[in-house]
C-alpha cells in the first residue's frame, strides 16, 4: 500500500472522470476519506449504491470541509460556479486541481474563485470513453494515459511541493504526468481532442441530415468507417459544448488548417491528382505505428473490436 | 457442409479481402478448387505458404480457366485491366465479381472487357480492417456485416440465378446480402466510407503539419480523441487513392454537404451559441445506438480497445 498523499479527498462531480478517480486513487491507497458532491440527485443515489465514498452531498462548501485536495470533475464551464461554492469552505494549504479539456480559461476561473491560502493546480488525465455517468468509471482508465497538469508561474517551495505531491498521486493512479503551459495545453489539445470530435459530431451530423441516403442506410453499411465517428460523436454533450466555447481561439485556428488541407484534398480529387492522394495517405500510416509505438492505441486490427470474431 | 456452389473459384489479388473471401469459402464448404491469381510474387508465395490456394500464379488467364467464380479483390481502377486479361480464358456461364468500394465505374469497366458469354455481378462486401495483405484476412470477417450486390439490369433466368447464386454464396460466408443501384450504392458508401475515410486522411496530415505542435505531442496526446482517425487513415494507399478517384462526383458531393455543415458549426462557436452545439451532439448520440442497434458496432465502451484493462 502506497502512502496516503490526501487524508480527505473532494471531487466534485461524479460522472465518468470524477468516479474513476475515485476507485484509482482507493485502488492505489493514496486518499484516505472519500466525499462526493453532485447537483444531479440520480447520481448521489447511485454513487451511494456503489459504495464510491465516505460522504455524498449536494452541497460543494459540504463535502470540501477539510478536504486536502478538491477534484473538480464537472463540466469547463461549470468550474468556475463551483469554485466560488466551496471557496469560503476550501482549508488553507489545500490543492485545488481539475480534469477539464481546456485549461486556460479554467485556469483563470479557479483564480477568481478561490483564496490565495490554497493551492489552484490545473489538470488534464487524456483518457476517457463515449459513456457517461458514474456507474461508466473504473480504477483502470488514467494507465499509461498521460496527465497534463498547467501549473501557475510560481516559484515558492510550498506551492512547488503541492504540485509534486498532485504529480505523484495522479503517477500511483497509473497516469504518466507532463508539466505545460496553460495556453500550449489548449493548442495541443485542440488538435488531439477538440478537432477530432468536432469533425466526429459534423460528419454524423451531416449523414443523419440527407435526403438522398436514409437514416438506416448510414446505419446498416457503417462498417465501412463511418461507425468509427460515431464513438465519439457519442460523448457528453454539455462537457463537449462547454469545450468548444472555451477553447474557441484554439479550435478555431486549427479548424482553419485543416479546413485549408482539405480543400486542397479536394480539389486533388477535382483534377485527378492521384499521386497528390497516395503521398498523403501513405504520409498518415506512420503516424499510426507513432500512435502504437506511443504505447497510446492498441495494435490490434479495426481496435481489437472483432477480437471475439478470429 | 453446405452444397458447393462453386466447383472452381478464382481469386484476382489476394490481399485482406481475398484472402478472407477464401478463407470463409472454404470454411463454408461453397467452393471445389480455388486458383489466385496475384502480380506480387511476395504475396504468392506468402498464399502458397498459407495454404490458401490449390493454384498461384501471377498468370490471371491461367487462374480463371474453367473458374465458375471469379472474384476480383484489386484496387479498383485495376479492376478493368485484370478484367482485360482474364477475358479470353473465361468459360461460358461463368460469374465475374468484384469486392471494389465503388461499382459504377467498375461496372461498366467489366462490362467492356469481359464476353457477354459470362454474368457480370458486381459486388462489395462492406468490411475490412486497416490492415493490408494475405496474412491480415480471417474467415470471419464478413460475419453480419452487408456485402451489397449491385446487378445488371438483365432479367433473363439464367442471369437471375447466377445473382441468386452469388447471394447464397455471400450468405453462406456469413454476410448479409442487398441488391442496390449501383449509383445508389456510390452514393450511399460516399456517406458512410469514402468520406470518413477523407476526413481522417484530412485531419491525419494536418496534425502531422502543424508548426506549434510536434507529431511527438500529437502521438502523446492522441487518446483525447485523435487516434481512433489514425485507424482508418492507416488504410491501403493504393486501393483509397483509386476510390476517390473512381467515385469522384459522389465524394465531392457528399464532402460539399459535410463543408457546409462544418462552417455552420464553425460559425456557432465563434458567435457562442451554445445551444446549437448541444442540439447536435445530442442527435448525433441516437446515430451511435442505432449503429449498435443495427449489430454493426461493438457497445463496449472505446470499441472494447480497454477491455483488458478493465
Amino acid at each position: 500500500m502506497a502512502d496516503i498523499l490526501y487524508p480527505r479527498m473532494a471531487v466534485i462531480g461524479c460522472g465518468l472522470i470524477g468516479s474513476s478517480v475515485i476507485r484509482a486513487a482507493r485502488r492505489a491507497g493514496v486518499v484516505g476519506e472519500v466525499a462526493v458532491a453532485d447537483s444531479s440527485e440520480a447520481v448521489r443515489t447511485r454513487v451511494a449504491e456503489l459504495g464510491l465514498a465516505d460522504q455524498v452531498t449536494g452541497d460543494v462548501a459540504e463535502a470540501v470541509k477539510d478536504a486536502d485536495l478538491v477534484v473538480l470533475a464537472v463540466p469547463v464551464l461549470a468550474m468556475e460556479s463551483v469554485a466560488k461554492a466551496a471557496a469560503g469552505a476550501l482549508k488553507p494549504g489545500a490543492t485545488v486541481t481539475d480534469v477539464g479539456s481546456v485549461k486556460a480559461k479554467v485556469s483563470q476561473a479557479l483564480q477568481r474563485a478561490v483564496p490565495d491560502s490554497v493551492f489552484v493546480i490545473p489538470g488534464h488525465p487524456i483518457a476517457g470513453t463515449e459513456q457517461s455517468g458514474p456507474d461508466a468509471g473504473f480504477a483502470e482508465l488514467f494507465e499509461k494515459r498521460w496527465t497534463i497538469l498547467t501549473p501557475l508561474p510560481r516559484e515558492d517551495d510550498p506551492y512547488l511541493e503541492a504540485v509534486q505531491r498532485l504529480a505523484d498521486f495522479w503517477t500511483a493512479l497509473g497516469a504518466h504526468v507532463d508539466r505545460m503551459d496553460d495556453k500550449h495545453h489548449d493548442l495541443v489539445l485542440a488538435v488531439t481532442s477538440h478537432l477530432p470530435h468536432l469533425i466526429a459530431y459534423n460528419i454524423v451530423g451531416t449523414a443523419a441530415d440527407l435526403e438522398e441516403v436514409t437514416r438506416a442506410e448510414v446505419m446498416k453499411y457503417s462498417a465501412g468507417g463511418f461507425r468509427d465517428f460515431t464513438r465519439i460523436a457519442a460523448s457528453d454533450p454539455t462537457m463537449w459544448r462547454d469545450i468548444f466555447l472555451a477553447n474557441k481561439d484554439a479550435v478555431l485556428e486549427i479548424l482553419g488548417r485543416f479546413t485549408e488541407d482539405l480543400q486542397a484534398l479536394s480539389r486533388a480529387i477535382r483534377w485527378g491528382e492521384g499521386d497528390k492522394l497516395f503521398d498523403l495517405f501513405s504520409r498518415t500510416r506512420e503516424i499510426r505505428r507513432g500512435v502504437i509505438a506511443a504505447g497510446q492505441e492498441s495494435p490490434e486490427p479495426n481496435f481489437g473490436r472483432d477480437r471475439e470474431r478470429h
